[in-house]
């Protein structure tokens, strides 16, 4: 194994954009459809990219072959108790520290350790909307939630799309569409008031750009759109997933400071094309601004294969250039530490402490 | 040869958006001019990469070297009786059925056969125009059509742009339309009314995407605009050709399980390039939702080609993933199957017998 | 080396759009900044691809190995006497002419010899604003500038974006504008009317469009955006930059005769990635549509970079080719040629002399 190569295998990430496993091990229904981001059609889940990978870099986890058959891997997986499968995926992922939201399905799902906490906005702001004062309870509640959460999130992509007004309403506004808002909140003055308090408050914010599931407009959810935001706050903005818009991400996180991005959720879903994928990732965008993510919702085969196919592609990527001679060795490797833990240690602050600052170019 | 490129070769494909070639062979001009589906220019149908491509592939079928010189190329193409070169290309092309789009210059094209029909909405809608009742008038002929077709398509993009209202019609505002409409029919409601009548059939609705000659506004024929008629109608959707929204279209095949796609006319005009805009069309799409198209026109050249680039294409690209680890030889024969007849028997329903249907995973 | 590489080392160059570079060495915040197109962080400049690059390709021609860190390439340049500098990076980039967008920051920058001048619109239509008769004055400008200049240039994508009303504006309607107009132009009106005069004049018109620096909308800079505009005038029209929106570029190159394209300044900003670009530029275009560019402005690094990174591009990318069998050696050696220098002789006239025009496939 070659220097670069053994690098990545070993190195430990921040998985900054992850959601839990289920608690249950689930029938097979459950399973395929959780491969499918989109379909509503359960046995649809393996018989895409997704399925392929995780045929092939999940199964000898399980003791068989790789490209094991999807009955061999359903009678496997179903054979081994559900707490040693949690484990044995979590375990392999190789990530020493997540950053969870927790905002999705709560009941359902287990979360895990060591993490930190993002909160999402939309749900604060769920909850507040009945109050007297929703401005006033928002601020509270997002002060309260600051002391324990390591940064935000926004989903205004699947509420109100991100082509939306972009600048920061008055009290009187936000007060006048709490009113006429129903309880699943989509209204953009909403959306734009949460979104402006947490950057008020310099805290992180991620922001929900690219592919998703089917009640996603997905050319609303263009990160471009995001640019008279950008251009108004100065708390850090972490674009999620991008894909089809990877391109268009990584040119906001070249020209803006507080912009970083990730194609986590993609990475998984492209299985064997996450090569090319982070390849174009790494196009435009400066090293300091990429995270890593699994984006891993429900199957704890999703937490181990986004860092398999992050560390895959990584090694491809960066070998190529060693190989046609565009970067050294140690190029690559710093590279590699940056994108796998620096940089989201940066971003959310995760060490208090400015000796866990990623290693930055003499100069 | 290996057993995937033995596999590539041998298949039979179902070619699923096609148009005929010319009852004449025709001069220089109209050649190059059929090369370049764009360029008003007679030359420069040779000088790009499709030209590069005839060069290569259909040069050694007319007994010269890969890479003859257009004039060579030209000069043994004039020397072929034409009833031979059409023989020779089309059964090269390896095609076991024809799925023949026939609204297109019917009078100067010959078709090939076996085939099945495809119906063109807004042809149907002109000839009904100046009918008392044009919703009836429009819909007798539709049923009619439906008794000799395998589905329909609509060519929006080139009469109004994807991003118009696609709600369903009245009756009463399709009449209205009609009487504003001249005889060349590119009013939205209109063409929204045959859409949705094709629908409300369960009729298979292609509707072209993507790139096109110079009268097509490219940014308004992105798929995604058709998110609305997706949510609003359940028969299968065919986006066509996609380029360079075939990202897009593979999220929408993703998320909707009624939604396929190509990337026919891309592979032709691209060449050499071919590979990797399969390879990019393989990223996030079931695999039972891709289908092959050559949509060739006027040069029985291009009916050959676009088999023989999406043969090369698939053999490189699944050769690759089996190379790296990604997939089985046997996943990789089974997804060729798929996209060479199996997804567009299904949706077609071409054999009316469910033991044509494809072979799927079993779980 | 093989014949191929050895024709794209040694050819010479048109660089077709491209700045001067600063009249003084300036320090390390000049020179790193001057690397970002977008970032104000002054450090930032080393720690991304371009970076990358410049240690890379750069560093060699100031005795250093290849991937010298920055601080040893700094401490190299400093120590460089400044003229050597850029006489050593202007010579190796083996350009034998250029064409120089002089509007930018003119008191800051050095031109290179033996060049021609683009003249941009916005400036000359500053220069006139405050003029009684704005259009005829403005008219007169131009017929003085274009006995000067080989083309013009509008950085409409900075000013209102590139989709605007591109129809002809009346003088009432330009006197009325100008009168609004602060001194920065950026009305539509004005700029619309700048690049029609252009056209009225046949001058071939340059188009920023795609990535540019952190005031640009690039969401309005796609240059799809210019198809009403394309449709109604007949001079060149020649889209810069583009990225990521060079496969829309390609598309407008292939379906209208007048339009070309160049990837320059994302050449040198992908750095590693500039052969996949280069690839991806050579889709669907015409071979005489496509123009080489650096777009370098400050730094000679980047005048030298820019070549530097093209040649490897297209060594790999035909070279790829070639060896696929996609063309034949001689084939790739005139697509070179015709990239290189020759689509920029003819497009921009260099030559005034038939005999100079590029070599065409004969027919």
């Amino acid at each position: 194994m070659d220097l670069l190569t053994e690098h990545v295998e070993a190195v430990r990430l921040v998985d900054h954009h992850v959601h839990g496993w289920f608690t249950e091990p689930g029938d097979l229904t459950a399973f395929a459809g959780a491969l499918n981001e989109g379909s509503g059609s359960p046995m649809a889940g393996l018989d895409l990219p997704v399925g392929l990978a995780v045929r092939r870099w999940c199964a000898p986890l399980l003791g068989l072959e790789p490209h094991a058959s999807a009955e061999d891997y359903w009678a496997a997986r179903s054979a081994t108790p559900y707490d040693v499968l949690v484990a044995t995926f979590l375990e392999a992922a190789g990530v020493e520290h997540w950053v969870v939201d927790t905002g999705l399905t709560p009941d359902l799902l287990a979360l895990p350790d060591p993490r930190s906490e993002i909160v999402r906005l939309e749900l604060l702001l769920e909850e507040v909307r009945d109050e007297s004062d929703v401005p006033g309870a928002f601020r509270a509640r997002l002060d309260d939630a600051a002391r324990r959460a390591v940064g935000t999130k926004t989903i205004a992509a699947y509420r109100c799309g991100l082509d939306i007004d972009w600048s920061r309403p008055t009290d009187a506004a936000v007060a006048e569409a709490a009113r006429r808002s129903p309880a699943r909140v989509a209204d953009p003055v909403l959306v734009a008031f949460g979104v402006h308090e947490a950057a008020a408050r310099g805290l992180p914010i991620q922001v929900h750009t690219g592919l998703g599931d089917r009640d996603l407009d997905l050319h609303r959810a263009d990160p471009l759109h995001l640019l008279p935001l950008i251009r108004s706050i100065e708390s850090p903005v972490l674009l999620l997933h991008c894909y089809p818009f990877h391109r268009q991400a990584g040119y906001l996180a070249q020209a803006f400071d507080h912009v970083s991005f990730d194609v986590g959720l993609a990475i998984n879903h492209l299985g064997a094309r996450s090569v090319e994928l982070v390849a174009e990732s790494l196009e435009l965008a400066p090293f300091g601004k990429q995270l890593y993510s699994s984006d891993a919702y429900g199957l704890p085969e999703l937490h181990y294969l986004g860092a398999r196919l992050w560390r895959r592609a990584m090694v491809t990527v960066l070998g190529g250039w060693v190989e046609r001679g565009d970067c050294s060795v140690d190029d690559a490797m710093r590279i590699v530490d940056l994108v796998a833990s620096g940089n989201a240690r940066r971003v959310y602050a995760l060490d208090r402490n400015p000796e866990a600052a990623p290693r930055v170019l003499p100069l």
